[in-house]
C-alpha cells in the first residue's frame, strides 16, 4: 500500500511542506532513509541527517525550519515521535491482521469459539477454555484445559499454556513462551534422591502484560504465580513458582526470578539479573544488568553488582579494584620506609 | 470434586477434630486459606495463622493442641507435610489424567503405539520409535527417528527430541524442551570461516529425570551426552555436547554447562551458574547462584563467585571490597604520617 | 550400514595396515572405542589409547608407527582429523536424509513448493513465502507471511519465523529458535504505564548462519536486525532488535546482546556474556564467559570481567582481591608500628 504525503498529513493533522503527492510505502530511520519511505526527526542531535536523507517524507516538529535546502517533503506535526508511533502501529496492524479459522485445528467439544477469533492451523484448545473477544491464536499454540483468555489476547506461534492458567485482557505472548510449567519443587529424601512435589497452583497474567519469546513462567505449588497489570517481560526470562511481579515493571532479557520472590511495581530490572528466592524487592527500583540480588531491596533503590549494592557504590568499587595493584605497591613501600624509620630510630 | 473431612481423614489414616462433614475441593496455603480449601500446618512458625485461616480443614501434627479456639476442622496426622504432598499428587493426577489418541497425529509406519498411551493432536512420532508403558505425549511434541521412550514418560506440549536419543523410565520433560540438538562444534578454517563438525552422538536421560521448560540438551559429537538417574533440571538450562551430569544432582534455572564438562552426583548448582568446558566437578558440591566455574572442583566443595571460590571466602571478599575506600584512606594517612616522621627524624 | 576397512581407505585415499575386511557401522572416541566402530588418533597426547582401544579401525597419520602391537586395523591418511570430519558428515547425512511432503501440513495458496523440499507434518507456510532449493522444513515449523528461505536451509522441529524475515543460503536453525519476535520497545507514559512501540522491521540472516536451540532474534523496530554471513550462535542466546553481528563471529550459549549493539566480525563471545545496548564491539575480539560489556570495545581486544577489562587485568584483579585480607592486615600492622614510632619519637 502506498500513501501520499497529503494523505498522511491529513491523517496526522499536519502540514505539508514540499511535494504533497510524493508517495511512500514504508518507514525508515533518518540515517538509513531510502526513496519511497517516510522517516522522522525527533532528536535535534540527528538534524544534520535531514539534509542528506534519501527518504521521501520526513515528519518534523511544527517549529522546525531548515537551515539548508531539504530534498524530502516535510510534514510538520505537533509531536513527530508520537506521530511515528501511530504510523508504526498502523503499518503493524496491516501486516499482522488475521481473522478466520484455519484447518486442521483441535478444539475440545466443551469450547465455543467466538466469531471474531483468529485460530491458526495446528492450534490446540483444551476442555472448558474460555476465549474473549478479538483473540488471535497463531498456529501450533497449545492452550490447556480450563485456561481463560481475556479480550484482545494474542498468542504467537508455539505458545504453550498449561491447564488452569489465566491470561488477562490485551496480553501478548510471543513465540515459544511457556506459561504454567511445573515449579521446581523437589523434596530431598533420606536416601539422597528427590521426591517431586506436585504443583497444583496456576499462573495469572493480569491485563496488558507482554511476554517475549521463549520466556517461561512456572505455575505455583499452591495459589498463583502472578504477573500484575502492565508488566513487560523480554525474551528468555525465567519466572519461578509463586513469584509475584508488581504492576508496570519491565524486565530485560534472560533475567531470572527465583521461587516466591516478590518484585515490586514500576521497576526496571536489567538483562541477565538474578533475584534470589523468597525475597522482596521494593517499588520503583532500578537494577543494572547481570546483577545478583540476594536480599530484600528498599523502594526506589538503584542497584548493581554481584552481590548488588547501590549503583554509585558499585561504580566506586570498580575504580578501587582497578587501583589495587597501586595500593598494594604503596603499602609495600610504606612498610619499607617504616622498617627504615625503625632502624634509624634505633641508631639515634 | 469435593471431599469431606472424614473421607480425607480415612484416606490419610488421621483423626478428625471438629465438623467431619465439611467439604473441600482444593488446597491452599495457611496464610491464604479460603473456605472450601484444605491447608496444613507443618512449620511451627506459622502456628498463629491457624487461629485466623479461612480454610475449612487444616492438617496438623497428631500432637498439636490449639491454645485458642480454631474455626477450621482439624485432621490430625503423623506427618502433615508428607500428607500434603500425597494430596497434592492426588489432585495433580486428577487434573492431568490423560488417555487416548487425539487426531490428527503423525505416527511413522514402523511404530506400534501401546494401548495405554496418551497421544495428543499434532504430535509427531518418527520411524522405529520405541514407546514404553503409560507414556503421555502431549500435543505438538516431536519425537525423531529411533528414539526410545521408557515407561511412565511424560512429554509436555512442544517437546522436541531429535533422532536416536534415549529417554529413561519416569522421565518428565516440560514444554519447549529440546533434546539432541547439534552440539556447538565448528572448526576454524585458514580463511577465518568455520566448518561444521557433524554431531552424530546422542543424548541419554537415565530414569527419573525431570527437565524444566525450554531447557536444551545437545547431542554428543560422538558417544552420548548423559544425564544420570534422578537428576532434576530447572527451566532454560543449557547442557552442551558430551556433558555428563551425575545422579541426583539438581540444577537451577538458566545455568549453563559447557562442552564435555562432568558434573558430579548429589550436587546443587544454583541459577545462572556457568561451568567451563572439559572440567570435572566433584560429588556433593554446592554452587551459589551466578557463579562462574573455570576449573576442577573437589568433592563436597561449597563455592560461589566469579570466578568461584569457597563460599566463605566469597563472603569475606565482598566485605573486604566494601571496605576498600576506608583501606585506601588509611593508607593515604599512613603515608602522610610516615612522611612527617621522616621529616621529624631528619630534624632531630 | 557397514563398511570394510578397505572401502573406507579407498574413500579416504588412505592405506590399510592390518585386516582390510573388518567392518564398522559407527564412529567412536579412541578412549571409548567398541568393536564395530572406527576411531581416530589426531592428538599425540592420546597415543597410548591406541594400544588399548577396542575400536575395530583407527585412522592415523601416515607417518604413525606403533611402538607396541595394535589390535585394531589402521588406516593411514594425510590428516586423520579432517578425514574423521568427512566421515562424521557422511554418517550425519545418512541419518538425517529427508525428502518428501508429509501430511497434514498447511501451505498458503500463494506458495509454490519446490520439488526437492522436505516438508514435515504440522509445518505451516504463510502467504508469499519463497523457498529455495534443497530446503528441509521439519515438523511443527512456522514460517510467517513473506518470509524468504534460501537454498539448503534446514529448519528443525518447532522453529518459528515471523513474517517478512529473510533466511540466507545454507542456514541451519535448530529446534525452538524464534526469529523475528517483536523487539522490546515500550515508551514510558506520564501515568507510569508503558506504550508498545510497534516493531515493523525484520531479521536478516545472511548465508551460512547456524543458530542453536531456543535462541531468539528479535525483529528491528525499523530496518533489520542483521546476522552476517558465517555467524554461529549457540543455544538460548538473545539477540535484541536492531543488533548487527559481524561475519564469522561465534557466540556461545546464553549470551545476550542488547538493542542496537553492533558486534564485530571474526570474534568469539563466551557463554552467558551480556552486551549493553547501542555499543560497538571491534573486530576479532575475544570475550571471556559471563563478562558484562557496558562500553565500546576496540578491535582485537581480549577481555573478561564484570565490567569487562583486558583479560590479563582481570586475572590480576582476581589475585589482588584474594590477597585483600593480607593487605588489610599489613596495613593494620603498619598503623600500629607508625603509632609506636610516633610515641618513641615523642619520647626521644
Amino acid at each position: 500500500m502506498k500513501f501520499s504525503a497529503q494523505q498522511i498529513a491529513d491523517f496526522l493533522h499536519g502540514e505539508v511542506v514540499g511535494n504533497a503527492s510524493v508517495e511512500v510505502s514504508n518507514l525508515s530511520k533518518i540515517e538509513e532513509g531510502t526513496p519511497g519511505t517516510l522517516t522522522f526527526l525527533a532528536n535535534p542531535k540527528y538534524t544534520h541527517y535531514i539534509y542528506q536523507t534519501k527518504a521521501s517524507i520526513v515528519l518534523v516538529h511544527k517549529e522546525f525550519e531548515p537551515e539548508h535546502p531539504v530534498e524530502a517533503t516535510l510534514i510538520k506535526v505537533d509531536d513527530p515521535y508520537a506521530c511515528l508511533a501511530l504510523l508504526l502501529n498502523l503499518v503493524n496492524e496491516a501486516l499482522t491482521a488475521k481473522k478466520g479459522i484455519e484447518e486442521p485445528h483441535y478444539v475440545a467439544q466443551s469450547v465455543t469459539l467466538p466469531d471474531d477469533i483468529y485460530l491458526g492451523a495446528f492450534a490446540y484448545i483444551g476442555e472448558r477454555v474460555k476465549i474473549g473477544k478479538n483473540v488471535k491464536i497463531y498456529p501450533q499454540v497449545y492452550v490447556g484445559n480450563d485456561v481463560v483468555l481475556g479480550d484482545n489476547v494474542t498468542l504467537y506461534p508455539g505458545v504453550k499454556i498449561y491447564h488452569s492458567c489465566v491470561i488477562g485482557n490485551n496480553c501478548t505472548l510471543h513465540a515459544g513462551v511457556v506459561i504454567g510449567g511445573d515449579g521446581f519443587g523437589f523434596a530431598p529424601q533420606a536416601n539422597g534422591e528427590y521426591a517431586k512435589i506436585a504443583q497444583i497452583g496456576n499462573v495469572v497474567l493480569e491485563d496488558n502484560v507482554e511476554i517475549g519469546a521463549n520466556t517461561t513462567i512456572d505455575r505455583a505449588t499452591m495459589g498463583s504465580t502472578v504477573i500484575h497489570k502492565g508488566v513487560k517481560l523480554d525474551n528468555l526470562i525465567q519466572i519461578a513458582h509463586n513469584v509475584e511481579v508488581g504492576e508496570h515493571t519491565v524486565i530485560a532479557a534472560q533475567a531470572g526470578i527465583a521461587g516466591s520472590a516478590k518484585v515490586g511495581s514500576h521497576s526496571m530490572i536489567g538483562g541477565q539479573v538474578g533475584v534470589a528466592g523468597h525475597i522482596k524487592l521494593g517499588d520503583r527500583i532500578q537494577v543494572g544488568a547481570q546483577s545478583g540480588i540476594p536480599n530484600h531491596v528498599d523502594d526506589d533503590a538503584i542497584i548493581m553488582g554481584y552481590p548488588a549494592v547501590p549503583s554509585k557504590e558499585f561504580a566506586r568499587q570498580v575504580v578501587y579494584i582497578k587501583r589495587l595493584p597501586d595500593l598494594t605497591r604503596t603499602v609495600k613501600e610504606l612498610a619499607k620506609e617504616v622498617e627504615s624509620l625503625k632502624e634509624q630510630l634505633k641508631n639515634k
